[in-house]
């Protein structure tokens, strides 16, 4: 039989319900589509394929899911770290953001954090930010796969003025994304203190209409429950529930302060938690309970949320960070393992998503979203478990290849959709503008 | 003026008290030292060098200092994860070592941490494992500098057969590396918990005739001061001030369980601490309180631990986490500051190790200990401020080139001392012997 890519490789680790660890077997491709993942002479007496990839030291994953991220802040990359969180947002990152948040700068920097990202092995991520339609085309053109977030805040913005403009132009937006295979869309009302009642019970019913996630900060700090108290004298994930957000189109991201009575109903509602452990250290932001989450049944995903309070998009690294704080904050070296770790970078990013039937998994009839990872270097030998290897000794510059929708956007290293120089060029010149301000 | 080495960088952090950031500066290196750090056109009037180095996209920093690993260990990375850490010692570690650590495994093993540590920038690091006499052969002959730890332990090993042994073994080796230039020597009793008063208290002595360090795991677990409460009636740091060794010789390493008069008597006593983050969340073991100790006026340095239990020794990653936990623990995203995390992984891991005359900084006489980073990569990118970025957003694939006492070790990421081919083959065949054990 005739097909697209044959990708023969030493290790697959599939995350699915089977074996964690296939070794000596291949992953078949026809139209951006697995077929099969038969043993490797298996697959040489039935297919002949168009490429064949003999990857020989490597381990293969599905494509890595940065399931929170705000892409275009990769701008604002170190433009202010080590402040305190409001200081931060309200001295840099907010007025940073008035100044300069438009089409271009979206453009150039959703580019950079494309390119970071494939680089690195991430094929999908879930955005959150202004002109998520310029978002959108840049995603496009790398072909990278996307949730794009239809933003939603009280604030006026370059992007629309009020919450009504704001929901006009993401359901025009969501209209238009309808029938291109790598992008879907989501609603991302901001956070619980950034936008009130009516628009959020609206996004409640359209959500329920369109059958898309709601995706939301929720519960990120101690100051964000503070203020809901004060204003609205309820808990923010109690006046999401009031408001008929609380169910399983919910993706609630940090969740860093949770009551045990808060995660039973989460739990029993079907919502999904983005855990983002880099960015919750850095701005000291409090340590989500994921292991009591996970013990609860919630669907936990991983997220780098942006550069500029991570400071990087590495879902390698952010899968190491979730693996070693998960054990430190719940006192047991046992908790959080590697597999565990892999399935929140992947198929639990894509069932938060709502994009499991596609992506997630290495599996029959899902797209060809792959992610291969080279641990032939020093530093990932000896190797006696190559899950254990790929979440604690591997890093992103092991990553040889990518492909999404069965298209190779990575190859040995190298991006075929993306213009690096042109994305360093275009960086500088940020860079630049932004100090000349600063 | 005749020099061997010139290093015109784009930055140079030389962590002394002066600027953090030189910009278009240089380092001449005569002999092995350093003599000052000019500006790039004073330099090019001055000096005539050997060897010139342009690294006009480079962060110039002193060689980082791994201050607490057991070297050896590397050829056990990802042997087991995700286990309690009773189970793991008890059921994997201490058995693979009773039945391995010799001197090929010790000779091998050390080899592959050390081109391990070259290539991610470290130039010095605190050993503690059997054999240092091996150890010691393999630093000299890698170009690297290393602190060998003499081991003392209550139990037999193929080392020494009891602590006055382990001693007599640990005094030789003490005398015969006296005038190496870049071998230092450190009492390494193991643990509170593993030797008894006796032997202590004869460190406690020796350390004081020889200057030297007494490094030693403290207060690592809860489990670690329940034990010595049972078996001693006192928590181990009244234990080991009640022997003589709370002073500022002792280098305490990971210190996760301390009480506010700990922190205090630790203080005053002038006692160092190595904080090792990565292996204290992967064990489970709790968190340091590093700002308290900071603030208290104790002097922090860092280290990786094994590869056995963080599972890479990455001073890069480690000073990231650092800064990381450092904001989540104090609950306070403007502790643990970029800049400190540099000096805790260079002039203080220096202090603690008492060879902060030679190494740590970048100064005048001091050893030429020094590691270049290409900042240029697209993941630090844009760039406002360079030790942020090296913090928050660079990795250890991006340092470039690393210098010790003068001598190049690592010329554009390749190791010039050391044989990765070589080091690779036996790990192989280590992991095979491993493996078929277990």
């Amino acid at each position: 039989m005739k097909i697209d890519t044959l990708i023969n490789a030493r290790w697959i680790a599939p995350v699915t319900d089977g074996d964690p660890v296939l070794e000596g077997h291949a992953v078949a491709i026809k139209d951006g589509r697995i077929l099969e993942l038969p043993t490797q002479s298996r697959a040489a007496e039935k297919y002949r394929a168009n490429q064949v990839h003999d990857l020989s030291e490597h381990l293969v994953i599905p494509g890595l899911i940065n399931a929170h991220t705000h892409a275009a802040m990769s701008l604002f990359r170190g433009l202010a770290d080590d402040l305190p969180l409001m200081t931060w947002l309200n001295d840099h990152i907010w007025p940073a953001e008035q100044r300069w948040a438009r089409e271009e700068f979206i453009a150039d920097g959703t580019r950079l954090a494309a390119a970071e990202m494939l680089r690195g092995g991430v094929t999908c991520f879930n955005d959150m930010y202004f002109f998520p339609d310029v978002t959108a085309r840049v995603v496009e053109s790398a072909g990278m796969r996307a949730v794009v977030g239809l933003i939603l805040i009280d604030f006026p913005s370059a992007w629309a003025e009020n919450p009504d403009e704001y929901l006009e132009r993401g359901l025009a937006l969501h209209d238009r994304l309808r029938d291109r295979a790598t992008l879907h869309t989501a609603f991302a009302p901001h956070a619980p203190y950034s936008v009130s009642d009516a628009p959020l019970a609206r996004v409640a019913k359209l959500a329920a209409e369109l059958n898309i996630p709601v995706h939301m900060h929720v519960h990120e700090t101690d100051d964000e429950i503070r203020m809901g108290l004060e204003r609205y004298a309820m808990r923010p994930l109690a006046r999401l529930e009031r408001l008929g957000l609380l169910d399983s189109s919910l993706v609630g991201v940090h969740m860093t302060h949770l009551q045990d009575d808060e995660i039973t109903a989460y739990a029993n509602a079907g919502g999904h938690v983005v855990h983002c452990p880099e960015s919750n250290l850095k701005l000291a932001s409090g340590f989500c309970p994921v292991q009591r989450l996970l013990d609860a049944g919630v669907n936990v995903a991983l997220g780098t949320d942006s550069a500029a309070s991570n400071n990087d998009l590495d879902m390698l690294g952010e899968m190491r960070t979730a693996a070693l704080l998960g054990k430190g904050v719940a006192g047991d070296a046992a908790a959080l393992p590697a597999e565990q770790a892999l399935r929140m970078a992947t198929i639990n990013g894509a069932r938060a998503l709502g994009i499991a039937a596609e992506t997630g998994s290495l599996e029959k009839g899902k797209a060809a979203d792959i992610t291969a990872i080279d641990l032939s270097h020093l530093n990932t030998r000896p190797l006696y478990h190559p899950i254990s290897q790929l979440i604690y000794a591997s890093h992103r510059n092991q990553v040889s290849d990518v492909w999404v929708a069965g298209r190779q956007v990575l190859r040995q290293g190298r991006l075929t959709t993306l213009d690096e120089t042109a994305i360093r060029v275009k960086s500088g010149e940020w860079q630049q503008r932004l100090q000349e301000l600063a």
